[in-house]
């Protein structure tokens, strides 16, 4: 493999068994010693904002928590700073070193709130910070563009979910994930080949409705960061409130549809897509899906609905890492980005 | 004026003027009604859901809420609900109609707590139920692009976070918000010259950060919904993570800026934009920032920074209307789009 991204993609299985090994049952103690909270509060950027958009649907599904995403401009920019009473304040950093996240953090301590952090680096400012810490254990993500981080992140979120629910149905589902990317990653040759068709996209549109309304932000950024296109991500809801009218002949429409409770929807907006001519590339483990797509990104395993994300950003990850090398980019170090980025 | 979207436009002096007449008092009166409640949990799509986002800023700075984002999906896709203990819940629909945003009201209703609707219509299903309704007294809003129930719903929650702060002076620049907004409108011949320029963009970016973040994507998707160029909003400190790469000579960069406490950061992501060489188009009251761009669209009124999105988003609904026009699009109904969206 001729790159670090790609090297990374293709280490994620291994990450996240590793991953889940060493946490599941630190997150299952956390989870014991956390104080009463009626609703989690979450500071992110970039990537991680998204892992924390795959938690809003998540805990509140399997958990009942409500999530709040904090502003982290209002304490680094505005000084202000909101109540946190009955609040868990939770921080997702790669790094751990973005300024804003650790002032929502250190907010929460100055009200008396449990903390948590989760971080690829245990002994960065935000891990030494916060009450408990759970390690994302990835090793260095050297790529600029993050993968593997990435999906460690959502795995983080799907053990709180499936610790808080209890269930122990929900963690034999999580323990397969890794044989789930490992069968999933079986299809990047083919994606390799089929990627060669958008060398001259600029741009495109990416939608995917609520677990995986968070990977069609993931595959957004993912586009954005390695091969430049303009990529626009909506939840299939969201799109038909105007954005809609952006869509004409040969306009790309990627979908994220793995099966379960948002098919339905997504295969209506199918049809009103292809109305519109929209040329169409689906993400999904449904050969009916498939079917429907100009091109189809199979999904070669079919996880559960709550668990799809972190599967269904894999052919998303493949697409960006393909199409960037079709169009000739530095796929390591995108123009002018850098992995460590400290807002204030 | 030929558009019923010009005259909306252009109403919107008045529309605010009456809005704060009729409704000021019946918000501080709510607000002296509301039980206790820790956070506040907004339901909204579209238009709507950038009034939440401006409240995100606002609720929480003035008033010290945090706020939630209720995710609608996932109580009419998933069958699922949240515990919404000491929740404040808040639905904001101009049409009252929309079935996702009534099922997070009802959810919060059976659980006990507190609903406010803030919509156009009364006698909708959504105000109907709510235990609270704020009324926009905007007249019906013909053309399908949102543009004085937007402005409306920010006026709303801006004297919601008057209230609750309780601040005289906060009432009193409140009240001068329908002058600054007819100052505004005074720069509506500038923009429609200036926008010929854009007549064949196709994609661009709007930038914006803290209380403006709302105004960046409302801008970007009356872009969208008008003229069906790829606007694609992000706040300055996101933009850094990821999609600055996208950035190339000649990509048209929108910058929200009015002056406030975003300004140092805004200055230094012009600097990085003309480093790519961006075409920038500047939206400020201070000279000093719209000296800096090739279209500059000044605010001729400086409000307040809390109350600055009501006003900044005027030379950006002109934007989009003269280039729709020089487009050739029709101005009241773009294609595919329906003015009631009913969402499941």
């Amino acid at each position: 493999m001729s790159s670090l991204l790609e090297q990374e993609i293709f280490s994620q299985p291994e990450v996240i068994a590793r991953l889940i090994d060493r946490e599941l049952k630190h997150i299952q103690q956390i989870v014991t010693q956390l104080p009463q909270f009626k609703y989690v509060l979450i500071a992110a950027r970039g990537s991680s904002d998204h892992a924390a958009l795959y938690a809003t649907y998540l805990w509140a599904a399997l958990a009942g928590y409500p999530i709040a995403l904090a502003t982290p401009s209002l304490h680094t920019l505005y000084k202000a700073s909101a109540r946190m009473d009955e609040a868990l304040v939770v921080g997702i950093s790669q790094s751990g070193q973005s300024p804003d996240i650790i002032a929502v953090l250190e907010e929460g301590k100055r009200q008396g709130r449990p903390t948590l952090a989760i971080t690829n680096d245990a002994t960065s400012p935000l891990a030494t910070m916060a009450d408990h810490v759970v390690e994302l254990h990835v090793g260095l993500e050297r790529s600029v563009a993050a993968t593997k981080t990435y999906t460690a992140q959502l795995a983080v979120m799907a053990m709180f979910a499936a610790s808080w629910n209890g269930d122990k149905e929900l963690i034999a589902e999580l323990q397969k994930l890794p044989e789930a990317l490992q069968k999933t990653l079986q299809g990047a040759q083919e994606i390799a080949r089929r990627a060669e068709r958008y060398r001259y996209m600029d741009r495109c549109v990416v939608v995917g409705r609520g677990y995986n309304y968070a990977t069609s932000f993931e595959l957004a950024l993912k586009l954005k960061e390695l091969t430049y296109v303009m990529a626009t991500a909506y939840s299939s809801a969201d799109f038909r409130h105007g954005p809609i009218a952006t869509v004409d002949t040969g306009l790309p429409a990627i979908l994220i549809m793995p099966t379960g409770a948002t098919s339905e929807d997504m295969f209506d907006l199918v049809k009103e897509l292809q109305q519109r001519n929209a040329e169409l590339l689906i993400i999904s483990d449904a050969q009916q899906a498939l079917e429907q797509a100009q091109t189809p990104l199979p999904l070669l395993a079919r996880a559960p609905e709550w668990l799809s994300p972190i599967v269904s950003i894999i052919p998303g990850q493949l697409l960006a890492l393909h199409l960037a090398a079709y169009k000739g980019l530095n796929l390591d170090s995108p123009r002018g980005l850098h992995k460590v980025t400290r807002t204030f």
